[in-house]
């Protein structure tokens, strides 16, 4: 995994579904996530991608990992608006919190998160430390042994410093300048 | 199969894609039919029914059979308009035919030609032999093996009742009063 | 399938499992037969080919078909002895009859059956009609669907010749110079 | 994984494949160890277990991890001797080294090593970490996903001590009465 990280680009998304509120990389602070970016109608995020987000959302249900579908269109537009994607999660069973991408405001097909973190296309799986350092992303079918081993570092990696990190937040109350960030809301999903 | 078979229901469609003109059961007749009912959401038809009902269409291509997709919406109607499925087609490389089941005209939830045919749900393959008849109706995943024996027995039925055939249509000119069913027409899939 | 088939060659064996008599194609006549050559440290065999040997013996149970092993082996023969096919068979659970092709009487490695029908390698699926003779042999993987219909060809020709079979059989009470073959040994399987 | 683990019981073995010389969790202490019990005519072994720990061998080349097979016969013992057991892994391109576990003194079925451990069956799956103590042990399929996380966390534990570890090993010389374990010998697999 990358070994000089930045911090990951922030979401920009139209809508959340399977969600109560609205989900941000700051509101997960302290979480490590794994990003699943999908199209409904990209048969390898389908047949492979989505099946595995989904195994390690239930694999990994008492760890402090949240797994997010991001539904990142650049084709086909008309033919995956809300309601398709609405019923897509619901007929494939997809528990965990989707955000929207957002458009291009300035008409292109690629919607701003996908351009953000430069996405090849989908799937692409994203592997964010608890510190929303970027630390991996692979476009296409990803190994379920080397992903297993990815996520536990980096949830080992959350674990060892939870002491340290402890002191900071209680220090600024799990508050910034962008909003608050409780320990808290990271369980949502 | 049924042993007494009547002739099948007429399709109610409202459009098609992957064939320049719309098809029907006495356009195919000389042909043995493979029709795929599936909703393009419907997981077991993705995983299952689509790519069995392609590599029937590869496998048998020099054959006397057209396999035929029909869309029948059940369910999330919204979620399944036709934009939607015109670019299901084409991420999944569907190339055979496919007919979208009329709605019920009173209202209900499921389409006119499913219903005709008494459909349990999706996936469901049929089976209409070169005389229009229906001889096999199944519900859920179907065997390879079954499939292509059932298959190659109303073809092989279909070859040697070929000159009786030719007979009938030739009293008829191949032409009714509902249009023409020239014996080429049947090779557009 | 071939149009010109020749009788297909006799098959000869050391010993037979899962059958209580020595099984030939002279005993099986008026009945179908597949016949699975294969090697029981062969993985291609092991993963694909007879699984799919098993799914037709329990698919086509009721039809007038035989499915047959026939353990070809040509390397490794020491690891592939008689006690090692038993286990082997018991454990994968092959309940179909497996004769085991006799040793080259001049110490080279390749058997008796397996030279006589000029196979290629392991598996290999070999179609034989009712009539004894050879219609099909098809070295590695075999579509599911292509062999469905190939068997019903065979079947359908099976039973559309059953009368005249019938008064051939009546007239030498089902025996000939090399034995008997009752009509009802072939089920044996 | 195991909280409070001893350390594993040695193997006692008759033979071994795939290595110069024989194996000894004592020679791979400092290394991460993963233990395939199989036998090679148990489906279940064939179809998942093995191929898992090739991909483990694989992915994990680069790591302080030695992926080891062990035969551990507890049925049909004439059916599985070493020709046919040689003969095997080299069809299946199994090029990990393979210890053949021995044979119960007293003449019971069970091997020696799998009695040691308490296995209950084929295929199990066995983790031991740097310092040579039995951390995990699983009877039948085990996920990918997690067998990635769980090998990462030995993988790093070991990372983390190595200093440490070294400390300890400089003060006698990487020896110590039952011999000799230099560092470099490990790397053998």
């Amino acid at each position: 995994m990358a070994t000089s990280p930045t911090l990951a680009p922030s979401w920009t998304t139209t809508e959340w579904l399977n969600t109560p509120e609205p989900l941000s990389l700051e509101r997960l602070r302290g979480r490590v996530v794994l990003v699943h970016a999908f199209q409904m109608l990209c048969p390898g995020c389908v047949s492979r991608g989505i099946p595995q987000a989904q195994r390690v959302a239930e694999l990994f249900a008492g760890a402090r990992l949240s797994v997010i579908g991001l539904h990142t269109v650049f084709e086909h537009h008309r033919a995956m608006q809300i309601d398709s994607l609405r019923a897509f999660l619901y007929e494939y069973r997809v528990r965990f919190p989707v955000g929207v991408d957002a458009p291009d405001p300035s008409g292109g097909p690629i919607p701003q998160t996908m351009r953000a973190y430069a996405m090849q296309g989908t799937p692409t799986t994203i592997l964010i430390d608890a510190k929303g350092r970027l630390r991996r992303q692979v476009f296409g079918a990803h190994d379920d042994l080397v992903l297993g081993a990815e996520l536990q570092t980096l949830l080992l990696e959350a674990e060892s410093g939870s002491e340290e990190r402890a002191e900071t937040t209680a220090q600024a109350d799990g508050c910034d300048e962008g909003g608050c960030a409780p320990a808290t809301t990271g369980r949502a999903s």
